[in-house]
């Protein structure tokens, strides 16, 4: 299968939120024609918005770009596996191939805890292919916290 | 406990969202205080954004209202038991209470599926009191889907 990477781009957005003081995960999407239909980083602290997530932002984006609230053939490209609420979010718009960075054992919701992909509740599965640039997109999140420590304030959620 | 029960409103707001063609859910969040933050149905045809539920836009508008990306102390008045993305929202923002009126065993996520509360990837576990107006709000979505079926258009996620 040929596939042109868009992790560079996702971890470029993971950067950018740590410099605005936000988790650094970031999100592409791509629509069925190869073409970027948007980027995004963490922006929950900026907007004072728990759910703007990059995956959220970047599938709200898209969709309102596209006046659909589906987004049949996109793949989603996110530094992170989805908590919970985004990989809902990803069955809900119908897209169709999840690509991820590094495991989130404390948060995920895909391979981990909830597994929201595995339950017949579950009405749209994307096919997930994980563990890319994992290492780089683990440092990012380590060093932020790291620095976070550091400076004395809270590391996110306590 | 005393408690003044917010169902009504939200079964209010669940109705006009069926007069607008959207899936008739509805939400109201409470502050701390006793002050409601923020009422909404579901949008997502009308806001093409898949993550509109009900319970996403009460947070954000809540949330947007107070500056802040947490909640401590609010309560949730939802019609139906809400699907994994809301339920893993309304952990990432604190809410101590959610009410909920029927259970949904086709896409809940609180007790059905995913089970989002129940897992150690979940920072945040709100009191959960549930069967509130639960069969208005059930025969609500009947009657939604029963009309839309007559009329030939597809049922929510077919």
């Amino acid at each position: 299968m040929e596939f042109s990477t868009h992790m560079p781009e996702a971890l470029d957005q993971a950067r950018s939120a740590a410099a605005r003081g936000e988790v650094p995960v970031g999100a592409v999407l791509v629509g069925a024609d190869g073409r970027v239909l948007a980027r995004a980083g963490n922006r929950t602290r900026e907007d004072s918005d728990p759910t703007a997530h990059a995956e959220i932002l970047a599938i709200r984006a898209a969709c309102a770009a596209l006046g659909s609230e589906r987004l049949p053939g996109a793949q989603l490209w996110v530094t992170l596996e989805p908590c919970p609420m985004c990989a809902a979010a990803i069955s809900a718009a119908r897209i169709a191939v999840l690509y991820y960075g590094a495991d989130d054992p404390r948060m995920g919701g895909v391979r981990h805890g909830a597994r929201v992909f595995d339950h017949p509740q579950c009405h749209h599965r994307p096919e997930i292919i994980d563990g890319i640039s994992a290492e780089e997109s683990r440092n990012l999140l380590q060093d932020f916290f790291r620095a976070r420590r550091g400076a004395g304030t809270l590391a996110r959620d306590g």
